[in-house]
Formats: C-alpha cells, structure tokens, sequence
C-alpha cells in the first residue's frame, strides 16, 4: 500500500484522555478512533492488526477441530428467560424492543444461542463431541469503559462452545482449548499465565483465565513463589494464619468513644490489627449480609456473592441498615447478637481466640469474642490473599501481580443443557443432558496487551505475526528519481514475494517518515537514500538499534531470513 | 473436513415456512438457522459461503485502492441528529439507551459515522480522493422479513463510502465502484444487470442498483427492448401516450349512483379506463397529498413523495379525511374545485382533452374535465411505467421482469459533508466540503441470488469460486478398508494442493452422501467404490451429468484444471 493514499491519522502528542500505554499509542498510531464513551472505530491500521490475531485463532482452533459459525448479535429474550439469565444480567446487558414490542437483547456472550442451536441439531451421542465457535461482536453496557479498547461497550470476541457425552468428554474438550489458547496468545508474542479463576456470571465448575502481566492490568494475580499455583485473587486461597489457641476469656465491652477504625482500634488498646475482627455489612439483592475478616484483611466480595448463590446487586449497606442492625452508629458493628439474612465468618476468624469485636452499641467494643460461644455464622474462606501469605499447595510465599485477562475458559458442565433441554441420546439409550464448556478470547484486548508488552518510548515494536503491515520502504526523497524508482522496484518486488509491504510515498522528510514507522512498530524498514547510487540500501528491524547496508540482491533473502526467524508463513 | 465431525444439519423435506427457493436450500443444506423472525444464525456451510463472497468483495475494491475499516454498530444519536436522520428514519431503524439513558442506534447504514471520521482526520484536499469500506452486520428492523436472508432484520454488508475534492473525482470514485461491482457479481456467477435507482432516504443525486433477474425478487425493474435503458419501478419513465388534442367540450356531470371503481365507469359509461382520470388522496406526515393518474395507470408512491421533499409516513388517506376534502363517500374523489396540501397530476391526465373526472359529490362522476380551464396542480411524473409503454431513449418497448438487488451505489454529493461540516481546504485556499458516495453490496442476500440462480431439483450448483468446499471425497463404503485408506489419501494430497476437501466419512450409504453432496452443492466429487481395486475412481462435476473414471495419478490434474477454467486460485 502507498503511504500517500493511506488514512493512517498518527499523532505527535500523546492524547489527554489516554491513561495507558496501548490507549495512547493506539490512538498515536491511528489505529482506532472514539466514536462514544467505550465505542471505538476501528482504522486500517487497527484493523489489520485485530484480523491478525483473528487469523491466528482460527487456525489454531481449526487445529484442534473446532468449526466456525456465526450467530445474531440480536438475542430474543425468551432464551434468556429460558437460561434463567434475563433477570440475573443486570445494566451490562444491552435490551431493546423491536417494532412489535418484542424484547431482545445485544449478545453479551452467547451461551443461549449455542445451546439453543444445539437442541435442534443433536440428539443422538454419534454426533458428538462437538466444539463450535464465532468470532463476532458483544454488546457490554460497562459502567466505566475505559483503557482505550480494554474495556468497552462492544468489542469483538472469539467465543467457543463445546458439546460433550460426559465429564471425562468436557476434561479433553478443555485440555484441547487450554492448549489452542496457549498457542494462540504465544504466536501473539504475549508472555502470558493461564490462572484459577472465578466462574462469575457464566457459572460452571472449573474456569481459567489467560493473563498477561500488566501494571496497567484491571485484575490482581495471586501466584506461588514456589510452586506454579497461580489464580485471580477474586478466587486464590492461603493458608490460614491462626496464632495458638488461648483459654476463652470472658467477654469485655469497653467504651470505646469515637473510635471506629481498625486503626484508631490499634492505637486505643495497643494491639495489632489481626487481634480484632472487622464486621461489614452489604446488602444483596435487598437481603442484608454480615461478614467478618480479621482487622488486618480484606472481605473478598466475590467469595461472599458464591456462598450466598445467584446475586445481581452488591454493596456494602446504607447507613440506616447498619443504624438497624446494630442499635448502633456506623463503626461499632460486631457478631454478637446480631441478625441479619447471611452471617459468613472468615476461618481465620472462626479460629482465633478471644479476639475484639464492634459492640453493636455507639462508642461500644467488646474484647474476648469466640466463635461457637459468642458468635455463631457460616464459616468459610471470606477474605482477599495478601502478599506473603502462604500457599495452599507448597506453603511458599504468595505473591501480586497486576494483570489483563485476554482469555477465559470455563466448565459449564450441564447448567445450560439442563435449565434448557439439550439432551442427547447416549450409547446406552438414556437421555442425558449434553456436557458443555465455553472459551473466550477478547480480541482487541490481545493486541493492547501485545501492545502492553511491545512497545518503546518510540511506539509500538509489534511481533512480525501481528505487524499491520510487516515492512515499510522509506525513499529518503521522493523528488529524487533513482531513490523513488528503487523504492518502487524493492516495493513491488517485496509485494510479489508475499510480504505486507508499505511504500512511504509521502512528500515528507525521511525523518518525520521514520517517526512514524517507529510509532506504527512497522518490524522492518528499508530506506532508499544516497547509497543507492552504488546499489544498497539501509536495513533496520523496528527492535534493533543497528542499521545494516544491504545489496540489492541482498534484499530477498535477509527479508525472508526474519520470517523464518519468527517462525511467520510468507504470503 | 471430515463429515462425521461436521455442524452439517441437511433436510431432505423442504421446510414449511420456506416460500422461495434459495431459502428452501439455505435451509436444506443446513447453511443457515433461523433464531427469530428475521434474524438468522450462520451455520458453517453457510458461513463459509459468506466468507468467500466477502474475500471477492476484498479483492475487488482493493484493486481500487479502497481501504478496509471497522464502524461500531452502535451508533449515539447525536450524529443521526446532526445529519437530520435521527427523526427521519422510522420504526426501521432499532433504538435503544445506554445504562445512563443516552440514545443510540444499531447502525442501519453508515453515512454519518464514515462523515465524522473524515471531518475529523481531512483537513485538505492532499489526503483526497480516500474511498473506505467495512464489512460489518447492520440491523433494520423490517416491516416483515421474508424470504429467509433476503430481507432480514439482521444482515452483513459491504458498505463503501467514497470522498473527492469534487463532482469530477465522485464521478471517478462512482465509476471505479461501477467496475469493481460488476466483477465482483460476475466472479460470484452472477448475471446481473445495473439499473438506474431511486436514492431514497439515503440521499443524493445518481443511483445505480445490481440488480439480478430472478422471479421471486421484490423489486420490478423496467428494462428496454431496443437499448440497454434499465431501472427500477421506482425510477423508470416511459413516453406520454395522449390521444390527439380535441377541442374541449364543456363539463358534464353525471348521476352515477354506486359507480366507483374505474371498472364500473367503463362498464356504466361504456368507454375504455384511459378515458378518465383517477384521484387518489394521501396523508404525508400529516399533510393531504392529492394524485391523479389516468385510469388505465397506477401511482407510483415514490415519484410523489420525492416531489414533496423528505417524507417519513405515506399512506393512503383515511376515510374522513377523504370525506371531508371531497364533501362525498369515498368513491367520488375528483380534482375540480378540490383543495389539498399538495395536487400533483400526471402529464398524461394534463395533456388529454375531455377527461372524466369524479364529481367531489357522491354518486357524481363529470365529463369532459380539462387541465388548465377546470383543475390545477403541479404536473409531473407520478405513474408507474406497465409493459409495453415506450423507452424514452429509444421508442422501443419497455419489458418488465422481477429482480433482487444485490448492489447499491449512489452519488451523495454534498448532503452529509454539508450538513455535518466535513470540510477541506482545496488548492486554492478555500474550503469546500467534500464530495461524497456511498456503496453497498449485501452478503447474504448475494448467497440468496446466487443460489436463486444456480440449482435445479436437487440441490445447489455453486460455482466453484463460491462454494464452501470446493470438492468431496465419497467412499462408497467406509467399513471397506481399500476405500477408506484410498479416499483418505486422495483428501490428504488434494488438501496439501490447497483444495477446500470434505472427506464424508459417515457411515451412511453412498445414495444418502450423494444426495447430501448434491444438495450441498459442491462442485467436485470424487466416488472411491469398486474400481479402486484397479486403482481407478469416479470423478464426477456438479453441473455436470457423465462421470468420469480417472486413474490415481490423474486427478490432480483434473482437478486443477476445473480451477484454471473457473478462473479461481488453489489454496
């Protein structure tokens, strides 16, 4: 392609609006463009990178036998009210009426479809197994789009469905995706860790999320220093730390006035934290919730939402439900006493002896609180990992690390084949529901963690599989006949070798052009300028600092040796 | 592909609510899946088939230069308000609000949002002409979708929209469309014809449909006997038929008790329908319309509402409102004395002498009506051309045939750039807006024509550069170990050649996979039975009814020599 004939809108400055690295040299790049808050367009540049990744799944999907469909992205809300899910999605979920007051929805993920198409299609055991996938557009009304193409209102997403006998049938189906999905982001360039994660909305057993490390990551990864545990922490485990067991001592309320905080609590009876519970209380859907984690955690909400089942809406309570709760004002919450629809205790909790706790009466606090005497609740593993703590599988210290999810696999098992009738007939002749798992990949999230991970204070060093176009030849003056020609010939003779090459025809200084190749991350460049005259050119790759001098005949082979090199099939 | 793993859900019944044929074998081949009135899902055979029609569309308009981008569907109000078409566009268009209640669209089509891209990135006319396009799913919410993927609430497009410094460049832009259109319909097999179009609420001055002939399309396209004049019913004219000027008789009313149609004035005053005139009343958004064809004609509702300007609803008036602008029953409607919003009046009922009229009385008819001396109104074209009227190019007569558009090009000129300030700055210092097209081609409605136009009792013909796979290996029987092994070999090598091969190898009998084969439509066949023992097989075209015996070694050559003369690329 010809560079003067191109839009390809980069920019100088970094945008005010970018917070991250890939938003803003995306945006530099002019490989997207906001239309709305979350809603981007994509441009050529952008564009051609997001069908690289797309074209990298297919074949790594097709490799393991997965067929490719397409399904609406308009849903009507009768398989969704079937699923149960209708009123379960909340906000996110995009809904719309068609003429006749029908109600649809945007496809947030496509779990219904897939498992509506499959009802009609199979019914017999010879028929499976059977993995299905899309490559389509979703529809997520986020609260807070941000982070560029991170997190949007519609993005496209590779989303794929398998459909199995039985268990041991659902264990090879997500063995043969975790390795696709291993393939995938490695042929990406993205150094990435498959982590433990928490099934959410989607539901099912087992799930695992595909992460890169990122500062800039949304999510928070908890992974072993000894071993290769590794989970998101809405799902990661520690061993409890629990000091030795004390005699029970009798209860002590104190008058403890304004003083409300863990840490005014540490500095009044001069204690440390984890000799103290704290007692928070959420509401859910209208239901009040009482937790309690030892003064020196964090209540991991997502633990909490699992134990109490299906929830749609989650908060910690307004004023006046804690004001009734307790008899109290906000501060002085405590387990002793008190009602609520859930009582969950932290295990660390649950085993402490004689720790502090809220009063449930202003300006109150009682020391000496134990479980199963004073206090009574499910108890359960309620907390967030910290750094330090230690692993459930090897005892070594847990570390954090920030992270972007660019994959999620999950084991649905039967939840959708039951709620909505996708049976099978087995070998055995009994009608059984059809075993399923799901696989989705975010595809303009891959290529801003590519991003995240390949780039310099130049721009974007993209890897030659996923580069938008793989090579740029720069005449140094256009309005030089022998370094325009040469271009041109090295240009076309590129074209027809199969590499995806620009031509800078730009009436530009050659500065300005290398700029911009910089910032594009174009892998290769060849610039025509003064040693054309005894026939040679300059050859840089985009991660090197070296320049080489190249003869013409030269040209073809040292190309080619960078697409062996990386493994990248010409054409 | 091996069969037995396949998504491949083929009907031997022809399907109930299937009227027209391409969708009866859309269905039949399992190429598609219905989720909802109008809204489908792709199933792989179908999707296939898509995916080589968009590939086609790809290299054609690259060939001019076009450049890909991707447009978010959804679309906020704000730009259709700019435009003016947030209100123009009906109940057709899917509305629907985010979570902080802020109006979008799913984008119908993409004027707006491609004008507001290149406002914002074009400032002078260096970066002109620029021609973009995007393959992208667009929803309209039609009045009734029918006709399977021919008329769909949900549908894939290619829409390009073209940008010049002037009328002169959106002629150039306009007719490179022109090429690349008429190779991509006839690299599909198409036979298609271009014809001059109504621009509808798209905008514009010139329009141009792709319109393939076929007995179930929706649209009637006029097309000339003698020269290559074609357009839409819409659109098309034809040559005034007006008897020879009489002297005008004075008027005459007549008693015509219970005489309304014009069937009834022919039989009650004994005379041919071209003898009178017939008054028809419209509501426009609200407003009286008044239309009078002559009898023998019929209105053509498009004519008259681009004479009032933009127009959301048109209807046919209510009684009332007839009632009270004639004074009379519904039956009795004439343009004398008459007062309307609007009277438009055909050229021929304007030209003929002594017309008859109805009397704005009821049970009054009156004779001897004359343009000019008894009745007033703008006079124009307002009638639909009938077979047999007179080319108005050649004299020749005009033929009329039923056609499905595949295509759609328009010249917009500066109605969007204009409205919505998408201005450069010329050569000349000033700034001009710039000068627009736009283009569209629908994917699966292309599928629909193709196969409208390639079948016969069993099944699809696809040519070949449209086919989901491009040959089927069959082995007659694969529990025999010398078809099995053969057929597999043959697949392997005709895929490592880089054909599209299906391996059936389901255990079903040979009749059941060629009757599958055929209804699938695949071009090639390869049958591995008997003959193998001399190492020979059956080679057999779709479209064609001998077979051929091949050896081993021959067919790789038979088969790349059907790619040579379909003029299509291996691999």
């Amino acid at each position: 392609m010809k560079m003067s004939k191109m839009l390809m809108p980069t920019l100088r400055e970094v945008p005010n609006d970018a917070e991250i690295t890939s938003h803003q040299l995306m945006l530099r790049a002019g490989m997207i463009k906001k239309m709305s808050s979350g809603v981007y367009n994509q441009l050529p540049m952008g564009l051609r990178v997001f069908k690289k990744i797309e074209a990298i799944i297919r074949e790594e999907l097709e490799k393991k036998g997965c067929q490719e469909i397409l399904c609406a992205g308009l849903i009507p809300a009768e398989l969704w009210k079937e699923s149960g899910r209708w009123d379960v999605m909340g906000a996110e979920m995009m809904r719309l009426k068609d003429r006749n007051a029908r109600d649809f929805c945007l496809g947030p993920t496509h779990e219904e479809v897939f498992t509506d198409i499959i009802r009609q299609e199979i019914n017999s055991y010879k028929q499976l197994p059977l993995n299905l996938y899309q490559i389509q557009v979703k529809y997520r009304d986020e609260r807070r789009p941000r982070f560029g193409v991170m997190r949007t209102k519609t993005f496209t997403m590779k989303d794929a469905y398998s459909f199995d006998v039985d268990e041991a049938g659902l264990d090879k189906s997500y063995q043969d995706m975790f390795e696709a999905y291993t393939s995938i982001f490695a042929r990406c360039g993205l150094e990435n860790s498959p982590v433990q994660a928490d099934s959410g909305a989607i539901g099912g057993s087992t799930s695992a999320e595909f992460m890169v490390k990122s500062e800039v990551g949304e999510d928070e990864i908890v992974f072993c220093s000894g071993c290769d545990y590794a989970a998101n922490i809405e799902k990661a485990e520690s061993v409890n730390t629990v000091p030795a067991k004390e005699e029970m001592r009798e209860l002590n309320p104190v008058h403890t006035p304004g003083v409300h905080t863990i840490e005014e609590l540490e500095t009044f009876f001069n204690v440390s934290a984890d000799k103290f519970a704290k007692t928070l209380i959420y509401e859910a859907d209208g239901k009040t919730v009482v937790v309690l984690v030892r003064g020196d955690r964090e209540v991991n909400e997502v633990k909490v939402c699992n134990a109490i089942g299906e929830v749609i809406e989650f908060d910690l309570a307004r004023e006046e439900i804690v004001n009734e709760l307790t008899n109290a004002e906000v501060g002085f919450a405590g387990p002793i006493g008190i009602k609520a629809d859930y009582i969950f205790i932290d295990k660390e909790v649950a085993e402490q002896s004689n720790i502090g706790v809220g009063g449930n009466k202003t300006d109150y606090h009682i020391q000496n609180a134990n479980y199963g005497r004073d206090f009574e609740g499910v108890v359960g593993d309620f907390r967030n990992v910290q750094k330090g703590d230690k692993c459930t599988c090897c005892g070594a210290d847990l570390e954090i690390a920030r992270g972007v999810e660019v994959g999620h696999i999950f084991k649905l098992g039967t939840k959708y084949s039951e709620t909505m009738g996708a049976n099978f007939i087995d070998n055995d002749g009994k009608s059984k529901p059809i075993v399923m798992g799901c696989y989705g990949i975010g595809v303009e999230r891959t290529a801003a963690a590519i991003i995240e991970q390949h780039h310099d204070e130049n721009g974007i060093v993209w890897p030659l599989a996923i580069a938008p176009y793989q090579l740029v030849v720069v005449p140094v003056n256009i309005k030089k006949a022998e370094h325009m020609e040469a271009a041109q010939n090295i240009y076309s003779e590129l074209q027809a070798m199969g590499v995806e090459v620009l031509l800078d025809d730009r009436d530009e200084r050659a500065g300005v052009k290398f700029k911009d190749a910089e910032l594009i991350g174009i892998p290769m460049r060849i610039t025509v300028g003064k040693d054309i005259t005894e026939g040679k050119v300059e050859f840089k790759l985009r991660d090197a600092d070296e320049k080489e001098l190249l003869t013409l005949e030269d040209i073809k082979s040292r190309v080619e040796s960078e697409f062996v090199k990386n493994n990248v099939k010409l054409g």
